[in-house]
């Protein structure tokens, strides 16, 4: 892929990639890509519906996206130039892997630029829901002065479940080292060398946390993950955060949870665009546009990630 | 003060004592007091307004109060049989202390107690802040999905200024070294052993620092602490947070800075009843009721303190 000839003078390119970007990414990764030798063009357009990308692709050999959108058969059978998708992040549900290496079309995500981003916003929502920051900072605007009804816990002495113990996972782990917690964590496969967390199973998590984080990929196993026996199995009520995907918490009985207390506050970060917020009207829950990897310090990285894969094609 | 017999058979309690509290304070910690064996009278009303206190205060001989009120002159004269006032809390800026000395009326305040609560609270803010989170979650309820709007940024690989270096301050310090930050602290005396953090003065946490907390307690020396030459002063733009006091900001100028950018975002805690928020209509400005020290966990910190602070009153 890629044409070029090796001279005596060095590389010369005979191809350059025409590349198509759907969901957002920074102004600085974007002039990062359009500087490159081996671009020749960076179409860029965040927020289409469907029908504008499905004329877009066919024009372009790389395709640059995140998680707003999901590749489906008909964008492949359109992408006919298609040669490279690059996920512009770590979760690769919304990307038919097994499709694109059936048609030799390459797949790249890029999961280690947003762990930062994603652990430190996981620790922030945790703090500040526990301290009902969101609902006193509405009823402040208002008008009210409430100070007793928005009285919180300390995070410190409470016990929290992490669900996922992978990159992100572990460096919530890390984070949280000095705030003296209790910390359990839940992953297909049990961890060694764990310095402050032990392992336990769903069901444990559910009985003994406070609070619970849930950072794991989106696969058929993890689809409805936290399920009614999960949230039945809960004793104290617990303030919980998914910065997964939506899906791996089956929202009707979370909704149940919210209401009957088991669950005391919760914090949904994939929340995408369509969503319907209407069944949560009044009760605990604060939904956020996806902003987990959201920050300029991960697309900066991305932007580095992105580039040096484009590199790297005019190679192979 | 007080009046008991030591006899063979122990302390034998001639008085009990009558008590006011004024502010809120848990449950657990009410009826804490009121079991108590030197007590009598545990009357309890938050929220009141001047006058009644004023009609309230002669018939109590203890106060308990927090930050919601301001002794007065008028106050003392009415509290003819005032023996001994407890701020359930650190900040001592509501109290004439010189007055009550005066007067012979002894006063405590409770400094230990809240410290993990407004450190972790302090850390929670700054890393939500960072993450546009508030503003994010209200656009989602009105129906709106953006996200390259509330791209944030990363803690990690940022200067911090913690204004206020003391048990708070430390904390904060503490709680924050496994994020990779610069910590510059600014304190009226400069620590020894300080493992982590640099002394800067006020001039240099504006100039260097992209993320800056406040926890001095409000005196006539950090009264309007950060003024017109702090914000003037700022190179990057600041996420700011104030856990102090309100009058510790001036906050003309620090609306200015607001509007031109200097302070990207600021949360003021101590929102006291009564303030007004609409000259700051639209401004990326987060007010909340005071709730730094405001856990369950501190209260009952708070509780066992008064319990012990009554107990010795009875023995002097």
């Amino acid at each position: 892929m890629g044409n070029y000839l090796i001279t005596r003078r060095g590389r010369l390119h005979l191809h350059r990639f025409r590349i198509l970007v759907i969901d957002p990414i920074s102004n600085n990764t974007l002039e990062g890509i359009r500087e490159m030798d081996e671009v020749e063009e960076v179409h860029y357009d965040k927020y289409l519906d469907e029908s504008s990308i499905l004329e877009l692709l066919p024009n372009y050999e790389v395709l640059v996206l995140r998680s707003g959108y999901t590749i489906t058969h008909e964008w492949l059978e359109k992408a006919i130039n298609l040669k490279c998708v690059i996920r512009a992040g770590v979760g690769t549900d919304n990307i038919p892997q097994q499709l694109l290496q059936e048609m030799r079309i390459k797949f790249y995500n890029i999961p280690h630029a947003t762990t930062t981003s994603v652990a430190e916003y996981v620790v922030g929502s945790i703090l500040i829901q526990l301290r009902n920051l969101i609902p006193a900072h509405l009823s402040i605007q208002k008008g009210e002065w409430k100070k007793a009804e928005f009285i919180g816990n300390e995070l410190s002495g409470k016990s929290i479940g992490l669900i996922g113990y992978g990159r992100i996972g572990q460096e919530i782990d890390r984070l949280l080292s000095p705030f003296n917690v209790n910390v359990l964590y839940y992953s297909r496969t049990k961890k060694r060398n764990v310095a402050h967390a032990r392992y336990g199973t769903l069901e444990e998590i559910a009985k003994k946390c406070e609070v619970i984080s849930v950072q794991v990929p989106l696969t058929r196993e993890t689809y409805n993950l936290l399920d009614e026996n999960f949230f039945s199995s809960i004793k104290n009520p617990v303030t919980l955060i998914n910065v997964a995907r939506y899906n791996v918490i089956n929202m009707k009985y979370l909704k149940k949870a919210l209401i009957n207390g088991k669950v005391r506050s919760c914090l949904i970060d994939p929340f995408e665009r369509g969503y319907d917020i209407s069944p949560y009207d009044e009760l605990p829950i604060y939904f956020l546009p996806h902003l987990g990897g959201n920050t300029f310090e991960a697309q900066d990285r991305i932007g580095e990630e992105i580039k040096s894969i484009i590199r790297e094609l005019t190679y192979k």
